[in-house]
């Protein structure tokens, strides 16, 4: 049966300060690391061996993804990274305190924002679209593609199109697949895996670095999941 | 101009202890992960903007090229890890002291193992032969392909393959290009390189965790070479 693991980054430093991050390319926190490493031995302490690993391309994912496979004594398995893991892009939001931001644009509107399933945050401003489109790792995205901000639905049409091609296919090669990544890019991951409806999804809470184990079967449908 | 940059990865606990190492997977020491951080640190401080690594199945190397790219802020980039890349692998030799195997088979015979560009390693132990074969992380390598001792040539033969299919494409497509592997299979692409002759390879010592950065024209010629 095939097993796929999903693992939201430990927590950040821009989680820890309460800011919306999105695509930003904040480091983990003290307790972050830890979590990642904590994770990473239980997968060792339970025998949980993984075929592949995919992850996003912020530091934050590709820090967890390193340690739960260093402290699980499997580093040399193939990681591959991709911008369609990446958090969902929060726009002009990115960078404010989410208290500020509930002050600036009422609680209201930033609850819709955070929780509706198809509302799109502002757009950044023309500075960050300048910086992600002068960023290296985004040199070879379509200018065209280059989200200025996105919805939930957003992520999840992104998201999903690298699930076809890449994760699901590894699951059905039977490869134990992990995913670390993104509150959001997984919970768009999740709707789509379990069938969550729209007005749900966004309640769903993802816990930080901890893997969450997926059995499926043969046609990928969940059977079991629970976290380590 | 292609840029190749080859590292050692940072002294290991074996290196450490002076003993034959080869396909065994011990950690680095702490100098070794000093040595990779400060490196790391230097690609950031000179500006050196990787596009692609290769590394090998060794935790060694994997752990030294995540800290270059770490402490380098582009620990996006894609990382790809192989086997070819490993160590030469040491036979019998691997896990003895290499004083203690001068006194077992005299000083003229270990010299010959480590200098000589031919001659191989007493063979692996029936129980090494059945670990490796057992290593999940051999488990797509053809069981008749899986070495039981290697000279520098037999290293030399597995490596270049690599450099032909992979390594070199990318460094003709004009990628910025780092292989982080070993003390034998960095000997063994150099002596591709340069074109060293058979009995001066071995004399070539590269140091532990310091890039060795090699200018290459559009014919991969090499048109300069230096430590960063």
């Amino acid at each position: 049966m095939p097993t796929l693991i999903l693992c939201r980054h430990g927590q950040s430093e821009w989680n820890k300060k309460n800011l919306f991050t999105g695509w930003a390319d904040v480091e983990l926190s003290e307790q972050g690391y830890d979590e990642a490493r904590t994770s990473g031995k239980k997968l060792l302490d339970q025998g949980i061996e993984i075929d592949v690993a995919y992850t996003s391309l912020l530091t934050r994912a590709i820090e967890t993804t390193y340690l739960l496979l260093k402290y699980s004594h499997q580093l040399w398995i193939p990681v591959y990274k991709h911008w369609r893991l990446n958090e969902r892009h929060y726009g002009g939001l990115q960078g404010k305190n989410k208290d500020e931001a509930r002050e600036e644009y009422g609680e209201e509107q930033v609850h819709i924002w955070r929780r509706s399933f198809d509302t799109k945050p502002p757009e950044a401003q023309e500075s960050l679209r300048e910086e992600y489109l002068n960023d290296r790792r985004y040199a070879m995205l379509d200018r065209r593609i280059m989200p200025v901000s996105e919805s939930l639905k957003d992520t999840m049409e992104r998201v999903i199109p690298f699930w076809i091609d890449h994760v699901s296919i590894s699951l059905l090669n039977n490869q134990t697949t992990l995913v670390s990544a993104h509150g959001n890019s997984l919970r768009a991951l999740i709707k789509y895996l379990e069938d969550v409806p729209d007005d749900e999804i966004s309640q769903l809470e993802i816990k930080t670095g901890a893997p969450l184990v997926y059995e499926l079967d043969n046609d990928l449908n969940v059977i079991n999941k629970y976290y380590l």
